[in-house]
């Protein structure tokens, strides 16, 4: 995205941080936010040998899993206060086998609807200095409203 | 799939549950495989409150994660020897929270060419002795010849 | 699906035909409603050389519309009087060259949510007697609450 | 993509342009190339009445017609001589409704491998002078080798 966006709400940061700490798998896995702007999130997860397919790469499903996080809160950063953010659908097409030493997925809200978001994730293997696109995400993320992500709220 | 598809390797079983042995993560979430025919691979994830979302259900990156291997391995079960299996790219609609106390994905190849095979995984939740579909995925896989999924074969 | 859908508009027949009846596009390649129930949706097309790709084979696009058509109508059938479909998204992935006389597409819903309707829909191509698979299709689509389909309701 | 990218063809021009004028469904529906270069088409297609939904607005199949072949070319501008393009699948987001004067669907290589190249599509309407982008294709593309796409050469 070119321009900024703006939050809705002026807690936004607050409360994208707070539901991401919620996320008890991001701690399983090791992963944590990187950087965070309205309309952007980007996640770094260390490799670990533990969360590989069989020929010792970063399985697909935890390639996405980061993926996934960075785009729904990129648009969980836009939205209302009492709103929640929910997966509708996402597609990931793989480009290079995950190997590396670090991996960064970056969320990128490309049109907020109403009801509807659509964000893009890019996946980077980091490697000794060097940077690979791994994956592509198209995701469409839904604005519960009305629907708090912390349900005490 | 109505007719059931016929392997190319004798040895698909052994190699399928091998390779499914050395993917660390199905070790670290607690994945198993429940079932398996040529062309078809279920995969049974009990919960854990430690692969979760910020409202305590199953994560869509773990949902997926027992999607695509069991996609990869429905495809592998029919690929030659000596051929190694990729993720190209998958989608995936999340159609209700991964809510439950055991998650099932169920891969069906839908159509095996040369090197595209083209597969089906539903997963669904079991609660109470009820199941509840929570995702579909259509992806696609690649068939590496030549490349063996054992390097030391 | 295994069992039939209930409609909730009892007007669900004339409106899905009065509807595809304003699909231009529909006429301009000649594109009819084969068959139609609750929440199912089957449109055909006869092979014409005029909507082909650099082959001779029916165009991906076209493909693509007639199962894009018939997974909006499959949804339309089971909305409420007074609302109106629109497509959030679909992936396709296209398994054979669309080679025949006539294509059919056959949209069928997996599941109807409040405002998200998750369709299939499979394309085959028929030929001398024999059915071909061609294309399966994942779509997303949209229930607008008062919004009517047509505008002079 | 920032850097352009190598044809390794010298005739790439001339083979897609060639390929593009026997797509008889692209006369029928009056696009044309509106941008050329390795690894990037752009297709422009005036609106036109009869390639219409039921509210007036372009059809999402058209939408998704020209977003194909410009994906298509896109990947073909790249490829070696004697070799074909095939749509392998994709997923397309509608962003805006399809309402303007005239749709350019800009197709650029995200990545290309030896087999597969993977494109993203962006389409936009323009009406009076403004630009709305309407949707955003991810399509995954496959080399033929020997395969030539003129089966006469």
């Amino acid at each position: 995205m070119s321009e900024p966006m703006k939050p809705r709400d002026p807690d936004w940061e607050v409360k994208v941080r707070d539901s991401f700490a919620r996320q008890s798998l991001m701690q399983t896995i090791g992963a944590k936010i990187a950087a965070l702007t309205p309309g952007t999130c980007e996640i770094a997860l260390p490799y670990r040998r533990d969360l590989c397919q069989q020929h010792g790469f970063l399985h697909a499903g935890i390639t996405t899993t980061i993926a996934d996080s960075a785009a729904g809160y990129a648009a969980f950063s836009l939205m209302p206060p009492g709103a929640s953010v929910l997966t509708v659908e996402f597609k990931v097409n793989f480009m290079a086998p995950a190997k590396g030493e670090r991996f960064l997925a970056r969320g990128s809200v490309v049109r907020s609807g109403r009801a509807l978001i659509i964000v893009e994730t890019e996946v980077v293997a980091q490697d000794k200095g060097a940077e690979t696109p791994i994956a592509e995400m198209l995701a469409t993320m839904m604005c519960l409203e009305n629907t708090p992500d912390r349900p005490e709220d």
